[in-house]
């Protein structure tokens, strides 16, 4: 289970600022999407970025997640493991190993 | 910090299928944005969605926000709550309560 | 056939600043992508957006578009209409009418 | 003026199947971000892509493009030129030559 700091801190960040009639899980995940967006910037014209930058526009994105995870009531670590023992079937060792292939056309 | 379990499952199971190679940080950025917006897909018509399918979504973006932050060499916890020191001072909570305006329009 | 007015005017653009070396198609689909974002973000909050800066952002997103479109060797219009095509037929009339259920749902 | 065959098609194929109602500006902005992320995944692992691919999520953009351009009343090829002719002043040919800064950096 995820550390519940970053979770209590953001609870009280939002609840003081009254921000959670803003954050419904669509505008949540509209704002996940943009704040990706902000990251992927870091990387628009070269493979090299600031990471100083990278590090504050992925702090944004995972802002977002932690909120969104909180909303639908789920816990952001769990979802990551839980997600990740389907993936393991989807990509065995044997077929996946050093390929970037879609599992459906492994 | 962020709880060390979700870090090494990761780590196991890209090692294990020699995935680092593609790895680097501006195709795990590209794959932060790919996967935000299959999450933001669940929600492309109507406000509502299936919260099994958004907990799948937010499970992968928060997969690739995890490995990016391995492959920067940042902990996860520790660069959202830095993140949140400084969006407190840009707004503060006499100002911004029941707002959505951007801070330096506020 | 799309109007060829656009398309000289980017170019001439382009040109001028040398900027050719940056559009590879992959820094284009970046840019596409960033450019959706900052879109989307005129709707972050609200399904209210202002129209002038909503317009501002399309354009955007239109210019990347017309400079990956120009770098491929397609033409824009030419590849809407025939993308429309199949679309048709993945979507009958019959069956879709007044749904937004994804074709394989259908 | 943008080629008015485009939009017409366009007009047809969304009234026959009575859509005009799921198109507000919102969900437009939502499904062009939706789609840049699939024109994008076509990068994810590599700057090499299958153009063929790539002309059909790119239509898939443009078309959202089309649509939304359509709902708030504006031109496509207008608003472009018109963009283009104030990012012309804020990246001025002698400043801009050959480099990728943003223009408040240059």
């Amino acid at each position: 289970m995820a550390d519940q700091t970053v979770r209590a801190a953001l609870e009280a960040f939002v609840s003081e600022r009254d921000w959670g009639q803003f954050h419904t899980p669509e505008n949540l995940a509209k704002s996940i999407s943009i704040e990706s967006a902000e990251l992927l910037e870091c990387f628009q014209w070269s493979p090299q970025a600031d990471t100083e930058r990278v590090r504050d526009e992925l702090a944004d994105v995972l802002t977002y997640c932690h909120l969104l995870a909180a909303r639908i009531g789920v816990d952001p670590d769990e979802i990551v493991l839980d997600k990740l023992a389907r993936t393991r079937e989807k990509y065995p060792v044997d077929k996946a190993r050093g390929r970037s292939t879609k599992y459906d056309q492994l």
